[in-house]
């Protein structure tokens, strides 16, 4: 692309626009800022180097949220401080899953599934079934699936456009699987990672167990090409499984809050938030260290515009988004308890790629009156606003009545790197987080000005 | 984000179409095709790692095109050869840019600006004046520049959203500022390299030269920085310029054209097209390899699927949208000579990220026609057509004419890399490459289907 092709293709934007609105005023300063403020990029930085494994009971958790506490004491909020909460909790120390081969062993790069239990003794040996989803093992009778390590093997469907609709079609063996083959007398489970890469990294996530539990590990695509190849050569042939794990069975945890307080109507608060808590085995950028240093940098960015929001404008991290939706629940229980009332919350855990749209849970007109604002947005990447879920850890606020959204990015390499050790620094692009700040702060500037 | 995740996001999301037009149905296929094919990303890997700065002239522009006439042979495509022309090239050999200090001489990143002519003798030595721009160097006297080599130092403007506009913000000192400089008498030119990335790569580019030519070259930002202050702690400090290049006053060259027959009106040309140059610095990558895997996709998706063009389906390869445009002219002079009706042509150089829309230039009629398709493209990416611009190598088929279209990508990525050894393989992403090649073809199949 050389000089002229600028000229050709942008020749016939609008080089100027020569009456504002108060509301595009106002936006074209928060992306001004935000554009060249690196401050959320050097929190992620922080978050993904010094704080990666943030699970939910880890020192590593702890150092997070004392980070970012110290980050909006220094910013000036009005108030920050962390909401306390009891909740079980799990630890996984060690994985090790190796084919047992009378040609040498080979070592498959596995994670556990949270919660799994270890592996009794010195490791699960047993053979191997696979199967290519949850419809295939039930026509399987259970004597050939006792005592054996069931192996789920269906790949996500990469025909699917948009990369969580590729996530949610193979989802199902990850999150179900474990249970239905304890159910039917399985000793383990191994599962393809649910991933549109084809690489050596294994990406975990939680499962669903039911009454009983069985040691579950995800290991990568290229490993499980390898298994199930071993298995076509042969089908007698053992793995061996260790998984170090522990559950712990009630800790104390925080979410943490951030506050600006509002000037009109400083007892309504306008929530947006993501979840300071990654998997043990990830450094958690995309998910979702990005949507905390969002969240956070949405304060930044009315403090140092000196907006004058008539709401109170409340950044939460929640903790433990990825277990078990502890951090979530507390925030709701303690609003209800304590008789506060949220506006509106907004949680971005979507990835930090390029903005793309939002989503809104709420009714009718207040649909509307929000997505009446994409206009105003469309310049800097939102080209939806429709109806639709909006996040983990504010779906326990939809039984209170409390309007949600979502915030969108370009999905294409989230699913490559998600729940995985690739999930680091440097897979996110500041300009992409910087816009996505910008539009977290925009929209709830929209809303806070014009109400719902 | 959980797997619980995936059900509240997606939950509303329409699972099932239950009846589809028969366009509909025809642009599934297309996607269901492309989604699974790496043949463009392999393509591309090919292009990328075995010829790498394939400006025009180079063996390495041989190489290229030579692979992908191979490629398209194997297809069996219906007819493909090298349109062959005439024009005047350059080639750089060495650039070497030093600050010469007392304190040791400082090595800076630096690769000639293209057509630059080689500096004379040993190396041209200098003293330097920075410069924020054109304007500022209009300011000065003759006397201040005459025998100096001028710095311009002027950073993107990062506020900007789109990096297109980024770029377009100091693209104007990279240009003009070497002829300008030239003609106040400066001996040589440095420019802070076009670039939204502050980091250590030179990113070349052409500039445009009136009647005197000094040798010009353009360093990296963080070497600009670098460069900045030395000068402020020393103003009476030199730089030493090494340029080896030299000026190719006729050579041979070729694009090269691939076709797929239409079955009823075979004299109507339907061009896709990408550029297969890259400067002599950069593997090319985003910069136009993609545009060229893109394109050859697009005749590839025809014949896997058996669609019934009406229209010929042409690609083409131009030779040389860097340095002096001559395979875009040679082009339009080719089907101008021969009397060859184009019916449209589309170009792909704007980065192979994620879809994002298309240019038309056209008149309104055409406009609205094409632009009256993008309901059945919004799944896949398309969320805007729009009038504008087309591309640098079919820009000249618009003196007769021919309606023009470019393909739009994400720009956030872009003028990280562009012109420079980052553009490279790696940058590219498999899925973000197929789903161009999926909106070039699906594009084409409705122009050509519905016609203009």
């Amino acid at each position: 692309m050389k000089s002229l092709f600028f000229l050709i293709v942008f020749g016939s934007l609008p080089l100027a626009i020569f009456s504002q609105s108060p509301d595009e005023t106002v936006i074209g300063e928060i992306f001004d800022n935000v554009l060249l403020s690196d401050k959320a990029y050097r929190n992620l930085e922080y978050l993904c180097e010094y704080t990666p494994g943030r699970l939910l009971g880890s020192e590593e958790s702890v150092t997070a949220l004392e980070y970012m506490k110290s980050y909006f004491e220094e910013m000036g909020v009005d108030t920050v401080f962390l909401q306390e909460f009891k909740t079980p909790a799990w630890r996984c120390n060690n994985t090790a899953v190796t084919i047992l081969s009378g040609e040498g062993d080979i070592i498959l790069r596995a994670d556990a599934l949270g919660p799994s239990p270890s592996t009794p003794g010195e490791g699960l040996v047993a053979r191997v079934v696979e199967v290519q989803g949850l419809e295939e093992l039930k026509t399987l009778d259970s004597d050939t699936i006792a005592g054996k390590i069931v192996f789920f093997n269906k790949p996500v469907n990469l025909k699917l456009v948009n990369t969580f609709q590729c996530y949610g079609s193979a989802i199902d063996q990850r999150y179900h699987g474990p249970a239905l083959a304890a159910e039917m007398g399985a000793a383990g489970v191994l599962v393809r990672s649910v991933t549109t890469k084809h690489d050596t990294f294994p990406h975990t996530g939680s499962t669903g167990f039911e009454d009983r539990k069985i040691p579950c590990a995800a290991i990568s695509t290229v490993d499980a090409d390898i298994l199930s190849d071993a298995l076509k050569a042969d089908n007698n042939m053992q793995v061996k499984m260790v998984i170090d794990a522990e559950d712990l069975l009630e800790i104390t945890s925080f979410n943490l809050i951030a506050d600006i307080r509002g000037s009109v109507y400083p007892d309504e608060y306008i929530v947006v938030g993501g979840h300071i808590d990654a998997w043990f085995n990830s450094p958690g950028a995309h998910d979702d260290g990005i949507g905390c240093v969002q969240s956070a940098d949405v304060l930044r960015i009315f403090k140092e515009l000196g907006l004058d929001n008539k709401r109170t404008i409340r950044a939460i991290m929640f903790m433990d988004e990825e277990l078990y939706q502890s951090g979530g629940n507390a925030y709701t229980d303690y609003t209800e308890t304590n008789g506060i009332k949220n506006y509106l919350a907004l949680e971005a855990d979507a990835g930090g790629f390029t903005p793309e749209g939002f989503t809104v849970d709420a009714t009718d007109s207040i649909y509307d009156k929000i997505a009446g604002h994409k206009d105003l947005l469309k310049p800097y990447g939102i080209h939806y606003i429709r109806k639709g879920g909006s996040g983990v850890d504010i779906g326990p606020l939809k039984n209170f009545g409390v309007p949600l959204m979502g915030y969108r990015t370009d999905s294409q390499r989230y699913m490559d790197i998600h729940h995985s050790a690739n999930d680091s620094f440097d897979k996110v692009h500041p300009r992409e987080l910087q816009l996505g700040s910008g539009c977290l702060a925009a929209m709830i500037y929209l809303i806070d000005t014009h109400g719902l």
